[in-house]
């Protein structure tokens, strides 16, 4: 049990938040007036639980901004709130304000240090990808390749991510991040049954990634499956380390945030 | 290419459309009015593309009528058409008029007798559950589970069915068979992973099914695994075969329409 600690004069914790969310459902992660988000539903449901506290704000903290469509199995966000329901009471609160396409997991009550961005050190995404006729159950769970894509040149091109680079070339400007160089640890390609479909699942696992990073990696697999882009110009982009005009970030539906380790 | 024929005046032929459809957007297959099922958008696509034909309705036959929620990766339906187009460009114009929910994936010309109910030869249904928490990823795609079921009881339950048995127990009245007697050719319960949950899947193929039997026979399953039913009262009902009223379909939205066999 960690320590609490004054908040406005409240006694406080600081709360881990593990959740899942089917992204069709939300304006992504980042909370926005006027629309449905994963961010903006979690303060609006913390506000209605402790709505009267002296806090009149929940600020949560996720471990990354998922865009509009993009799904999570095991997104992290951290808050801090009153020390007065216990964490486990605290997901069934949370599960019964929340909207059915988001669930609270876990909660608990960790360090006031605590941050859901900063403490991480390592991320997990998938990205799915199926082959064959338009599948309605895939709708917005996968995207569907183009027709005769090489699979080896795909599962080559995956594995030229893995170790430390610059992925300047590899993400969108967005980000409040310093450097473009992060180490990835895992970049493969896996075949799957996605609903009846072939499905290719892309897995990534990294220390961070930039903004829309592993959409633009999962792009870039299929360009070179599709033989737009030659696997030496992917690792010369790797080396280069500098802007990519050309860069094509694949569809959001098929991405998911699978887990954030600490 | 089988034979064309007249049909009010027109030459005409048989399709047989092999289809799938996210069920969670349709109130179940069979035409209602005011409301959006898949029979209705199919016939009202056919309607759209053969307009000023002589037909004046198009009746499309499924080879079974799939409840609200329940989804198909390969339904298989029938309908008598203007030989005016050819089957393989049909697929366009149908998928065009079709929301993106349902689509059309084979069109095939076949013999005018072809019947998708009474040629059918074997039917498999998927039915899928998962343990542990409530994931929004499978709100709409499978039952969750109580805890603590007995897997192994379950799948000794699952294999109780195999075989020529009367049914009688295991249906709800509704349907338009003469006989409740079947043969299930295939029963079984394998464990897969649903988007993060460990999930459980129940295969069923049969030489057909009656009205709900899938999933009163997936709610028998439960039943046994939850310690509520004991096999030998599964065996003495597939014995008896009378009605039983303790009866439980599962949920709907667990049911996948897997393929029918001609």
């Amino acid at each position: 049990m960690a320590d609490n600690f004054f908040r406005n004069g409240v006694v406080s914790m600081r709360l881990k938040l593990t959740l899942s969310y089917d992204g069709s459902d939300f304006f992504g992660w980042q909370r926005q007036p006027e629309k449905i988000t994963v961010q903006g539903e979690i303060e609006s449901a913390l506000q209605k639980i402790y709505g009267e506290a002296s806090f009149t704000n929940f600020a949560v903290t996720g471990s990354g901004r998922t865009d509009e469509g993009v799904h999570a199995l095991g997104q992290v966000a951290h808050a801090t709130v009153p020390n007065k329901i216990e964490p486990q009471k605290l997901i069934s609160a949370l599960n019964f304000y929340l909207p059915q396409s988001v669930r609270i997991l876990i909660c608990e009550e960790v360090d006031e240090n605590f941050h859901a961005i900063k403490s991480a050190v390592s991320k997990t995404y998938q990205y799915d990808m199926y082959l064959g006729a338009e599948n309605p159950l895939l709708q917005s769970r996968a995207m569907r390749l183009p027709q005769n894509v090489d699979i080896d040149k795909m599962s080559t091109a995956a594995s030229l991510f893995v170790g430390k680079h610059d992925f300047m070339a590899f993400h969108c400007k967005g980000g409040t991040t310093k450097t473009t160089i992060r180490t990835v640890f895992k970049s493969e390609i896996t075949e799957c049954n996605l609903y009846g479909s072939d499905g290719l699942r892309f897995t990534v696992s990294a220390n961070g990634f930039l903004y829309k990073m592993v959409r633009i990696l999962a792009g870039t697999i299929i360009k070179v499956g599709t033989g737009k882009l030659q696997q030496d110009e992917v690792a010369e982009l790797l080396l280069a380390g500098k802007e990519w005009t050309k860069k094509v970030p694949a569809e959001p539906q098929g991405l998911y945030l699978i887990k954030v380790e600490y």
